[in-house]
């Protein structure tokens, strides 16, 4: 795979001169046709062992084009706040909105190399975590992202020069950890097995909708030319064409599951009395409070979904579980209409940036869970869309649990002639809280095609890691203490 | 202050269950009416030694109210991204948009009297921290958010039994870090030291636009009710009235400056050759590559301020200062219209969300000075509104200063000749980059307004930590090589 750019790839001065008006021209104006669109996101990957090669590269970029509307990233160390966050988590923050570049000086791709390499991570987990950056990859590609992904490489004689010059000291252009030199030298050292690493790397995330392009990176000149070049074409293409396709990692599921709802299995008559329910909560509210308390929950976080027919009670139910946590380890997000930074961004984007940190529990009141509910439904979302939606959420969560979070996700399930009897106490009543909208009326008349929804959700995304806990809320005494015995139960079983 | 205090203060359990109900349904609605609104934030503020207490009330909050509309804030630890930014960054990134309630646990008044109390701050640095709370109270204040403040008080007594329950460990409702013990325990040994403290504290602090309300917190049900009725009477008249009026610091200044205008005073004509500009440009830009990698660097940061004309030259000066600057420590922020996230914070968040952690660059190209250029001229801001920006500016800029941000500000200044040449000279070549706009040639009929805006903008935020930089831009090579120079000797100057 690199054989070919062990050869010479060199421009010379006086070619770059000539060459070097029209590029930059060409640059802003693909840019600027970007930004007016704003019709997706351009996300350039600068990655491979040269760092001074790439740090230099993007600096030339960002002088050829306008800085304003360009967002770098680059980590020149962790943060703490990142490290308590999944791993993907920095880099979804790092996104660049639709109409925008981002720059990777840091990419999702140096972990996982590096670590295999340096024999800090086994074959098996390389292979994991190849798995997770395809899944990344896929599902932004599918949300319109445009990928440049430049991998920088150098035969082992310019390694071993580039090697000197960190050694030096720094170069005054740059500033190089010392895990950026430890590494640089032993790929001089195990040249040829660095290289099949790396080569394995981009053999298995080399895709149709994210390619690598290898990059010879010893001629600067070149390299930069190479990159710009790239970019206005790879750009300029895609403002003219739709986006390619991008293939589905399963056949489409068929339309509708034949055979017995799931929801219709639930025994919904079942209840408490006031006196067993005010027993059995008080108990389930201390045994989650203990339990959130314990020294071994500050290496784990919990993100507790909450799902369910219109008027099923999810509120109360939240409220009882609030009662049980320490306010200030908790968050509460209630999940309405995106804001515009939210829209400009993917579908996921929005619920990647409220993930809890270590010790921290995050109780979404609905959830990225609307993509294949209601949007599904009202069709807001189109088929492929939240076809796709099931293998992302599978992944996303599995990402949090990987780091730790234990998964709790909650469907509150009410039957029709309770739904009417509390939207119709609710309209007696009239608190506004409780407002009963002409839109709830309308999802009622579709309690069929939600039902539908609900157990495909329940069906495609109920994994071990993350399971669903369908629960039975006609009673809402009975909905309440199994929801807190629930995550009780979940919470000790992790701990 | 807190003599009165002192006396019990107790509610019986039979008069509180009497209660609760309609407090909890009081609550509930006012909470609502403020969603519905989307008129203020409310800040509720839980201070004071009591921790349990202040945690425990928040729980009964977050219990009584809607969960999901409250935004608690705590840290029970601070992050390296926090800490790596102005003291006040971390409550910026915590409050509560409009329509919502922020109940903080953490809040700025923790660390000042803590500190001085512990010994570990002079009165001078306790003075000042206390002047930049005032300054933040009366920023929000004036934005339209609505203080609840209360103070946990106890007395010794109760204090000591409090410290007590400390030490047998953590109590099954929360957790206590070590250095909330060690106050606890050196309150109760210097009690009295700490409640003149305290006092000092808040008799500094209250105002008529965030009062204190200082609370006899060892009786959990007066405690939980108090600060529950005083919420919603404080929401209830907030609703019903205007915010009380928030007196300016300093008189209004005059209408019009009088005396020449400091941009008369600019040679506009200075300018340099072709080969003068390369060599001195390339010069200027090593001298900043040099500076910003700098070991002692890393403690500080910088913050590039660009301002200008319409067709100054902004974007080609900003790109030559990015040339100079290692991509993985710079972004350049554009500022344009406010998103809706945006909009539903105090004016000044939009900036504090990019100020630059230590060691990193940000570049603003415009910037919150929109508020006493554009935003003054053509009347977006009221009058009294782009006043107090002047006072609150300095203070934004103090902040960042004191944290060891080189704040560097730019006017790039051009007559109105040179931008009518320069307006004609987009409008023949036509780059969709440089377009003019109508608002363009809008802006330039508003010349004088503009160029009175101006005057009185560099007259009232220059500062010595914080000053302008006005820079003659009729020669774009002149511009240029000045903004880098200038930049080089702040930078010099201060590491």
């Amino acid at each position: 795979m690199f054989q070919s750019l062990d050869l010479p790839h060199e421009i010379s001065k006086e070619e770059f001169d000539k060459k070097e008006p029209k590029l930059r021209g060409d640059l802003i104006d693909a840019q600027f046709d970007l930004l007016e669109s704003e019709a997706f996101p351009v996300i350039v990957l600068l990655a491979g062992v040269d760092v001074l090669g790439r740090s230099t590269a993007a600096k030339q970029l960002m002088g050829w084009m306008d800085p304003r509307h360009i967002r770098p990233y680059a980590a020149l160390r962790q943060s703490d706040e990142e490290s308590d966050h999944p791993r993907m988590w920095r880099f979804w923050r790092a996104l660049p909105r639709k109409g925008r570049v981002g720059i990777f000086l840091s990419t999702w791709y140096d972990g996982p190399a590096v670590d295999f390499f340096m024999g800090r991570s086994e074959r098996t987990q390389f292979k994991d975590r190849i798995e997770e950056i395809t899944d990344l990859e896929r599902l932004l590609a599918r949300e319109g992202a445009l990928f440049c992904k430049f991998w920088f490489h150098r035969p082992k004689a310019q390694e071993l020069e580039g090697l000197k010059k960190l050694k030096k000291g720094r170069p005054a252009a740059w500033k190089t950890s010392k895990e950026e030199y430890d590494l640089a030298k032993a790929i001089t050292e195990r040249y040829e097995e660095a290289m099949g690493v790396f080569e394995e790397l981009l053999a298995e995330t080399s895709t149709g909708h994210a390619p690598w392009f290898p990059l010879a990176s010893s001629d600067p000149r070149y390299r930069d030319y190479t990159i710009g070049r790239r970019l206005v074409d790879a750009l300029g293409k895609r403002l003219q064409q739709a986006a390619p396709e991008v293939p589905p990692v399963k056949p489409a599921a068929e339309d509708a599951v034949k055979g017995p709802n799931i929801l219709n299995s639930l025994d919904l008559s079942q209840s408490l009395t006031k006196d067993e329910y005010k027993a059995r909560l008080q108990k389930a509210q201390k045994r989650v409070t203990s339990l959130t308390l314990k020294k071994k929950f500050e290496a784990r976080s919990l993100v507790a979904v909450f799902e369910g027919n219109d008027a099923a009670g999810k509120g109360g139910s939240i409220r009882r579980v609030v009662q049980a946590l320490d306010p200030r380890m908790t968050r509460v997000i209630s999940i309405a209409a995106p804001s515009d930074e939210e829209m400009a961004q993917p579908y996921l984007w929005r619920f990647w940036r409220h993930v809890p940190a270590r010790g921290n529990i995050t109780i979404f009141d609905r959830s990225w869970y609307g993509r294949v509910l209601v949007e599904r439904v009202e069709g807001f979302a189109a088929e492929m869309d939240w076809m796709r939606a099931y293998e992302e959420i599978r992944s996303f969560e599995s990402q949090m649990a990987e780091h730790g979070a234990v998964v709790v996700k909650f469907w509150l399930s009410i039957d029709k002639e309770e739904q009417l009897a509390r939207f119709e106490q609710r309209e007696k009543v009239g608190y506004k809280r409780h407002k009963i909208t002409d839109e709830d009326w309308r999802n009622r008349e579709k309690w069929d095609a939600y039902a539908q929804a609900v157990h495909d959700m329940v069906d495609r995304t109920g994994t071990s890691r993350a399971p669903w806990h369908l629960i039975e809320a006609n009673d809402k005494y009975f909905a309440r203490v199994r929801v807190l015995e629930t995550l009780g139960d979940r919470l000790e079983e992790a701990l």
